[in-house]
């Protein structure tokens, strides 16, 4: 697979977390030549918290970590590439099992305290001999960096995904990394969305999970490539404690707010990572709703203008067809009105007052939708409420990958 | 554009509708070598029903035909290709009530008797002078027959799509002619669905609304192409009651059932022809969902199942990938239980119980896949609440017809 024309340039440099530990494996999930178990220990008092795919089809994984993420406490995370474990029955459920009890007795630690992720084809149970031969194997390898990691969780992703940032609690500084693999929501059956992150803040775990809801929903939350959700959707975020602030242990506490900001900040920089390794992506679009009657009403008529197959097109096609803009909007069915209804197409004016504006003119617009980032704004003129979200354009490279991906 | 793979070897026998007279003009919307307006007269007395995009951002058109059902009755009706005029302020309602006003003038009768349809390019005024010397012009014409007029309202269509149909009311058959277009539910800024269907029988306006309405409910809200709702999708059905039937006034009257089974049966061939005509269409797909909590939980499932481009990619492919099914459900935000859904593709089980069926074998499979007609059926396991869907595959000839409209 071509590296997507969106990718940064190169991975990015990344601070050691303390308290965190990667290692990885060849488990052989499928005839390959590379690594796909990562394993990371965790030290003891690690705090985690986790959003997942709000499928009625979830994978054993997915209510593996749902059940865990109750005690919130972790000391290991494995992740298997190439087998999803999804839709697999009662025989998924078992090498699920088979993984944590197998990882709680390296550590030493409670099975609860083993979150699991696996991604790629739907149906297949993920093999219990493999997994415990690739997880003996991890535990006895030298721990690695975090892009050798983030190469290792990936599937059809073309560039492995990572960013960090920190923040200021009290007078120290901590620092989170994340990383991510995923090429659509989903994409293939190869293409789960799992993002991890990692701190050495010291935050209680029902605070990091009220902020990582907080920060999804912003982010994650806010972004598609193709519209099909996944039945394995992770992102779980850990925090060691290592850097020794003052705890935090809920939202009133010195520091809160900029470990919130950080997060979020981090998970739109992850969030937008994928949607730059979207399949077929060539352009990388923002779209900006304002005047809807609520966030949440202006959120599902971005949705609606980012999951319409005939605006990705347009823009795939460099083609300023603001019309299409203009029935996704009126598809949504939340509240609109045709004769408030403004666009624009980066800074320039499109439409406004529902129609086009006196003196139309389609060059500038066109040679916006040029370039490699796209923006759309639309102003409802119904009231206060705004979203931003971000997707691909659709090409032919989403259809080549999709209709010929097992044939 | 080449003609659909789907489509019918022939344009259907149609018999004539004793009041309706069909014309057609060149009012030159677009510069092109072709009629593109559509005028119908309709005998006094014709009773009118219709159903209507739900799109919050409709056209001119759809306002004024959705105030002129109120009453009831109709004389005409004009349909011009090649513009929308959707999106186009004051100057697009002045338009149709010009168009309203001309063709009651040439009739003798009221402008709200008159109901007009357009479809074409999105956000450009249609032209009055055009409009009005095509009405001139058709009114001057020929009558013609049911194919030129077919012709005369499709735009990016590729082939004319027509049905018929007949019921007897008592000891009278009473005959049904429906015409449509469209390639998709909209499809490039070029394809309103516009359907219009004419009857002898003698039927009330109210029987024939909620008629239309019962029959689109399993019909044409029952078809996706590609999950994009036109501001303009238009079905009306207009009934001449030269048949001399006993009048029917609601659903209690002699004959009312089997009007609704043969307008419904009528609704259901054309809105199948739509879907045969689905941009870069290769592949029919019909969608059953039985097992669910309710009728409108399985219709849900089924669309998300028929917008999935996972799905649609897959089936272009000729790949089983039954996987994307299963995540397809997931999503719906439907009650499902993974573990009592069941999949099969034609009359091949493919997963039962959570899991892919013991000793699956995909040739046959593959085998059905082949085929221009594929059936994919899912059993939710939960109720008896069933609904079944009808779309294409998703292929290159979407992104290329798509992404290369206007550019």
């Amino acid at each position: 697979m071509n590296r997507s024309p969106l990718a940064p340039a190169t991975f990015p440099e990344l601070p050691v977390i303390t308290g965190v530990e990667l290692r990885i494996a060849r488990a052989q999930y499928k005839t390959w030549d590379r690594c796909d178990l990562t394993f990371v220990t965790l030290a003891p008092g690690t705090a985690v918290a986790g959003v997942l795919t709000q499928s009625k089809c979830p994978s054993p994984e997915v209510e593996w970590c749902r059940r865990a993420l109750v005690l919130g406490q972790a000391r290991a995370l494995v992740v298997n590439a190439g087998n999803s474990n999804a839709f697999t029955g009662s025989r998924g459920r078992d090498a699920v099992e088979a993984i944590a009890a197998r990882t709680a007795g390296h550590l030493g630690c409670q099975p609860s305290d083993v979150f699991v992720a696996s991604t790629g084809v739907i149906g297949v149970p993920l093999p219990i001999d493999k997994a415990e031969a690739g997880l003996d194997a991890a535990f006895a390898a030298d721990p690695c960096g975090w892009e050798d990691a983030t190469n290792t969780i990936g599937t059809t992703d073309t560039f492995p995904k990572a960013a960090t940032t920190s923040a200021m609690i009290g007078d120290t500084r901590v620092t989170l990394v994340g990383i991510i693999k995923g090429s659509g929501m989903i994409a293939p059956d190869m293409a789960t969305m799992l993002g991890f992150i990692f701190t050495d803040a010291a935050v209680g775990a029902e605070f990091l999970q009220a902020a990582l809801r907080t920060a999804n929903a912003s982010t994650f939350s806010c972004i598609t490539v193709d519209s099909d959700t996944s039945t394995s959707d992770t992102v779980l975020g850990f925090a060691t404690g290592a850097a020794g602030n003052a705890p935090i242990g809920d939202e009133d506490d010195a520091g809160a707010d900029a470990f919130v900001a950080a997060l979020t900040d981090l998970c739109r920089q992850l969030a937008q990572l994928v949607v730059r390794d979207g399949e077929g992506a060539t352009k990388f679009i923002e779209i900006a709703v304002s005047g809807a009657e609520s966030d949440r009403s202006a959120h599902v008529v971005a949705m609606s203008i980012a999951n319409s197959p005939l605006v990705k097109t347009a823009i795939a096609g460099g083609d300023a067809n603001w019309g299409r803009v203009v029935m996704a909007v009126g598809k949504a069915g939340e509240p609109a009105d045709r004769d408030t209804l403004s666009i624009r197409f980066g800074s320039i004016q499109v439409a406004q007052g529902g129609m086009v504006v006196e003196g139309y003119d389609e060059a500038p617009v066109a040679a916006h939708l040029q370039g490699q980032d796209v923006e759309i704004g639309v102003d409802l003129g119904l009231g206060e409420g705004r979203a931003t979200v971000w997707t691909c354009d659709l090409t032919h490279g989403y259809i080549s990958i999709n209709a010929d991906y097992r044939s």
